[in-house]
């Protein structure tokens, strides 16, 4: 691994991604920079051509206008795969784009595949292979290895919002891609290695242009791991500012817009939006049957109400429960309260217990033939006793083949620990009433 | 101040209530109980009529079909405000409404006003009098006294949700009423107190039904004190959720759509939204101009895009900077980039460092007559820089009248402190891009 434009300075970019590959690669790490000989105890070399190995991959990290002219090096030296960090390209103006139209020539003449521009390059988790600028203490204990792969074209979901997110609500990753102008490697080509990566069951993707529509939407309809793409730039407003951030143009994103709609791919609206989707769908192992008719089990009037309007939001339904269900519900209520749905079990937590309740009520809407998925919301101990045997509700979602959601309400350390136990058997937990029925649609419907 | 249905049992809600009145009022409580003498230490009274003291407000908790004659004993005693918490009136059907209409009927012919039934009551935060059958261990310490007043059509946005998201973001509070099937007193009566309470600034509001349109229309027309309102029911499944909850209609609700559109009020689409844009309008002390032409300063083009998504989602623009306006940033910015809106100060941070550039960027856009308000995206230290001096911040925002919301990513306990910073001069901070935008909205729009 060689880095073209390792910095010598604590703090500088440059500087950070030494830090990075160095940490990865040790003895198989060769920084170049013509002004050094050394950094900390690293050799360095002048240029490409005089380090004295095969080098896989080279990263440049050099002013744009010298890019070329390093890219030659690279062919010479006979390296096959390049990542271009830095900026100043395509996303800067006519000049930048001549010199995007110089690095590809140079590219095709001599075979070499190119990753970048304008990006932050490539992480992968369960190898700590971080081949981003990013400071290492900003990542240091943040990754953690996992199932959803990233393919973004936003340095800062590659890096300070992702950790952000993750410091928050921990989830694990397999590779994070920024791919910035994507001048030769895109989304296209990701999407079809992920589709075949073991490590990759879910694909979280933010893309202000899309390159490759037909091929891509091919990908997308071939696979059943869940696709999960933000796209910027939905707006007028956002397209002209995806045009100065990626050069992504307004032909491309009415285009994207048509791929997408026809390609199963699950549509998001921002970034938190992304990571909460993506993170589920992985809790959740994958998406579940393709009907949304949901019974909402709240102990909350109010919650149920609002919950309503969101599922109507998401353009998914409120299931109409079978009288035999509500019967069943009903021995658990008081006399002058029939259920209907959403059901509002506090009248009967009052009268039962929070654990006899809900195990009847859940084995009662899960039986119905006319439910296809539960969202339950639970209030987290001291308030409510823990609420149910998580293994006898496990069992009931995998016998009916019906994802199930948990908004959990309460005291932040009894929510994390309730929602672990959810978690850890396929009951993706959610902090905001709005978001678990996101993640419902996301597991229930075909887009 | 008398409770009727003060009971023994630890953990009940009606010794909930009988706690959280015995500890506001202590000698000016009075609890009634016809099967005991005492509840621990306090002196308890079989029947309203045997308190030996003039009674200024009672609340009921006592079975729905007993609270007629409990009624009655309340006007005999002379007692003209009444709070019924107790369940199972009109939201349990015909038999609860022919209960409701008994107890309109004895409020009629006495000149009792009631509150409730099926609600957790009112609480008011500056006198810690909290007349709610909440836990106290739930409250305490929760809440402090501040400017935000709620009005609720739901037991847990008045307890269980409210104080989870206290929890994790503290704001202050004035009154929160919890007026469940509001049977007589309603949210307009409570408008009306609130439009002339000093204590309140900002009033929010959770409804299923609005009972008496063209009064409250008028009402929030006549005040500049923001009106944040969530309606529950908005769609065909919400109103028939809304149905059982409270009995709200969905007349009603057709009717209220239509009030709230025509009266200025300000509408959010969910729980959590509903207290995020009360709290952030609270810290701008208001609304500021209606026009919502924003000027964005990131340091991510993917954010700047993703931002000018949701500018669009929220009906607001992005403001067309001056060219004078881009002169001036363009001073801050490397040789190779020219600054448009989104401003993505990555490369200008680069180049000169966070705080000057901030500095020489906040003015110029808050300068230029075209920008109406300014949406900040800061990193918290320690990845960049604290990021201005805030009071000069602030001196711009108050000279040109323009609000500013700040988005502020990092570290929790930098984020938190950076976000106190800007929030005790004025400037609202949000944890999440698009919440940034609706509270934008809210600042800068009518509606």
């Amino acid at each position: 691994m060689a880095l073209i434009g390792a910095s010598t300075q604590q703090g500088r970019p440059g500087h950070q991604l030494f830090q990075n590959m160095e940490a990865c690669f040790g003895d198989r790490f060769y920084p170049v920079n013509p002004r050094v000989d050394r950094i900390g105890d690293k050799r360095c070399y002048g240029a490409i051509l005089d380090v004295p190995a095969e080098i896989d991959l080279a990263v440049i990290f050099i002013p744009a206008s010298a890019v070329p002219e390093a890219l030659e090096g690279c062919a010479e030296k006979g390296i096959r795969r390049v990542i271009i960090e830095s900026a100043g390209f395509g996303e800067s103006g006519p000049a930048g784009k001549a010199l995007e139209a110089r690095c590809l020539a140079i590219a095709k003449e001599h075979g070499l595949r190119l990753w970048g521009p304008n990006c932050m390059g490539l992480i992968n988790v369960h190898r700590s292979m971080v081949l981003s600028f990013m400071a290492s203490w900003v990542w240091q204990g943040v990754f953690k290895p996992g199932e959803v792969s990233l393919v973004v074209q936003s340095g800062m979901l590659s890096a300070g919002f992702l950790t952000h997110i993750l410091s928050r609500r921990p989830f694990g990753l397999s590779k994070v891609c920024s791919i910035g102008n994507k001048m030769d490697i895109d989304e296209t080509d990701l999407l079809e290695y992920f589709l075949d990566d073991p490590e990759t069951e879910v694909i979280a993707m933010y893309l202000e242009s899309l390159e490759r529509g037909r091929r891509f939407a091919e990908l997308a309809r071939s696979t059943n791991k869940p696709i999960v793409v933000l796209k910027g730039g939905r707006s007028p407003f956002g397209k002209q500012a995806a045009l100065s951030h990626t050069s992504a143009l307004a032909q491309d994103a009415r285009l994207m817009d048509g791929v997408l709609r026809q390609s199963r791919v699950i549509r998001v609206r921002g970034m938190t939006e992304l990571l909460d989707v993506a993170r589920c769908l992985a809790v959740a192992k994958g998406k579940g049957p393709s009907r949304p008719r949901t019974a909402v089990l709240t102990f909350s009037g109010g919650g149920g109400v609002v919950t309503a309007d969101h599922i109507a939001d998401q353009g998914m339904e409120l299931a109409a429960l079978a009288p035999s269900t509500l019967s069943r519900i009903k021995e658990m209520f008081p006399e002058w309260m029939d259920p209907s749905n959403p059901v509002d079990l506090y009248p009967a937590y009052e009268k039962r217990g929070t654990i006899e309740t809900l195990k009847h009520t859940i084995e009662a809407v899960m039986e119905d033939p006319g439910v296809d998925a539960v969202y339950l919301h639970v209030f987290a101990p001291p308030v409510h006793t823990p609420p149910y045997d998580y293994d006898h509700m496990a069992r009931l979602m995998a016998d009916h083949r019906k994802p199930m959601v948990v908004w959990i309400l309460g005291p932040r350390e009894s929510v994390g620990k309730v929602a672990g136990e959810f978690e850890k058997r396929g009951i993706p937990a959610v902090d905001e009433l709005n978001r678990g029925v996101r993640v419902l649609a996301a597991l229930t419907m075909r887009a």
